[in-house]
């Protein structure tokens, strides 16, 4: 077997660590001795014990001489656990091979330079594309401080969300909106506006039964709900309050903000925002907030005119379109709310993924720089 | 080999007639002797032998005692052509099988029966589901007396077609134009309204250059271009009156009609239209009379206005959408002008199929009855 083939089965691993990991990136390790794996582990939750822990354990004596594969360059500091390098020289493997090199200033190069140092062989890249697209948001967050930002827009075949009164549920089919679920489960943090909570009056929550998501991956945790509210106009009386789960309110002034809540139910913050010229919440200012907060992946579902704010600003690191099969008419609501006049100032795309999700159309898109 | 191997080949034949046997259907057509294909043919032309003609021809004595595969049932009327039921049988094959029923009153059922009579057995229906398809348009026409009318819209992602200013050019890729001179060769009108040409100043012809079809196919006609024009403004001065190939100028008075054009290009119809009590041409009276001219397959290219007007008549039988990995914004034009205010009245439809045609998504519906 080739090196793909160990790594596959490493990074299908991590991958059950894509609800649970966060702030940490998802990583999945197999060691393999004489052609037979013989330990397999993945980090589950910051604080617990990394991937390469988990399948040094079971592989006990049988890593002396082995190959391990890490879907990501292991860690050379001590954080909440001791370093993983140090793990793998001391249980004797005689080779490493990465997917990816970790970008976190802390490991970034280090954790392979350990290894070699040691006397192991260390093999990197292999299956690096798919490594790094697993943790995008963790990447992303390392080289920029800003979290991925997913927006999710919900619209019919004719670009409209919702009829002129509003009416919208629903557009599109138990499906999609199932799978808006395991996109919010794998989120840090959700995103919406003060008019969207105001008008729909969502939970913004993940409803674990509504994802379809099984057991083995269910390290639950709400992401925290942001809201935008530059205008104040929330009460504190909405839903979206009085749900579980922790929530970071922004908010042009923080000081004259009476918005409180039962802290039982999770922590609230408010979030005195800087302004833009336009007396707007600041976008990248709130992004680089929720960086520090750790967060990975944000999720933006919002109205219109989030959304539009968002995309001016070039703030939309993936597109995901959820496209029923039905016509609302030219008197229904955007996608989104934004002015433009030529076409040179069009927003292009690139397509990423179109796929059948029950009776709607899933459209991935990443802009096209 | 099963009865459904030679009939994908029949179908494969009768293919090749997609661009050229208007107003008469694609048939094609096998004849096997002892599991060997002796004989095969496609209709070209109207006025020219029929599928059958072609592989018996080729099959000669190798007829006798063999199985004919036909696509569409052989027709039992003396038309054009003599009967291709009498010619199966004085070639004196064994067995017919056929793809499905001719809808024509003048052949339903006497085709299969004609064969019946002489003692050929009969086998049908065998891929009746793929033989209707490729002739959608015929066969509603036979029903209808109403073509097939296929609406051709290019959108951006947030469906939107053109800037406010109307500026377009282009918003789809040259494969998915390329895509659409194909759906117009193989139409046998072009529908557009005179906004459109005023706006535009569009061709609306097949430019065989740009439709990378193959020479076998290119048995050219130029689509009737069918232009509605119910208020009167075009002068005959446009480009599209100056291409080769006819037209139908549909209008609410023709004898105030000062469209006049140089006939060696081809025919020029004023046609009086029935209005509707809006005063607006009826469309449902345009499609009969386009049925009455043998139109099986129309092409809907148009604005908003007259698309959305198709649209709530529901007079769309498919929609082939061109989404292009764009956005332009909620101040960009409408796909469709159509006032829709509760969520009950929305059009729904029903996916035929998904691809991408060069960096284009192209997406195929017809409305969910």
């Amino acid at each position: 077997m080739n090196h793909e083939f160990y790594m596959a089965r490493a990074l299908q691993l991590a991958e059950l660590g894509r609800y649970s990991t966060s702030p940490n990136p998802r990583v999945g390790c197999v060691i393999v001795n004489n052609g037979e794996i013989v330990g397999e582990g993945w980090h589950q939750k910051a604080g617990e014990p990394h991937a390469e822990v988990h399948a040094l354990r079971m592989a006990g004596d049988n890593a002396r001489g082995a190959t391990a594969y890490v879907t990501l360059e292991p860690c050379s500091h001590h954080g909440r656990t001791p370093p993983c390098a140090e793990g793998l020289i001391k249980a004797g493997v005689a080779r490493v091979v990465g997917a990816c090199s970790d970008p976190n200033p802390l490991v970034a190069g280090r954790g392979y330079n350990l290894l070699r140092d040691a006397g192991i062989e260390v093999i990197t890249p292999c299956l690096e594309a798919q490594a790094i697209d697993l943790n995008k948001g963790f990447m992303q967050r390392m080289r920029s401080g800003m979290p991925w930002v997913r927006a999710k827009l919900a619209q019919s075949l004719d670009g409209r969300t919702a009829m002129a009164s509003g009416e919208s549920q629903w557009i599109t089919g138990a499906a999609a909106r199932a799978d808006v679920q395991r996109l919010r489960a794998q989120s840090c943090a959700v995103i919406t506006g003060a008019g969207s909570v105001l008008t729909d009056n969502p939970s913004m929550t993940v409803r674990p039964a509504e994802t379809g998501i099984e057991q083995e991956q269910r390290l639950w945790r709400q992401p925290l709900r942001v809201i935008i509210d530059g205008q104040q106009r929330l009460s504190g009386n909405e839903q979206i309050f009085s749900l579980p789960g922790d929530i970071l309110l922004a908010v042009s002034n923080a000081a004259s903000c009476k918005v409180r809540r039962d802290e039982s139910l999770g922590t609230l913050s408010i979030w005195q925002a800087p302004l833009t010229v336009a007396n707007k919440v600041d976008l990248p200012a709130l992004l680089a907030e929720l960086g520090e907060r750790g967060c990975n992946e944000v999720l933006l579902e919002s109205g219109a005119q989030l959304a539009g704010a968002f995309a001016a600003a070039g703030l939309i690191n993936e597109l995901v379109l959820y496209c029923a099969p039905t016509i609302l008419g030219s008197e229904a609501r955007p996608l989104l709310s934004l002015g433009l006049e030529r076409m040179e100032q069009q927003l292009r795309w690139r397509w990423q993924d179109v796929r059948m999700v029950g009776g709607d159309l899933k459209l991935v898109l990443t802009p096209d720089a």
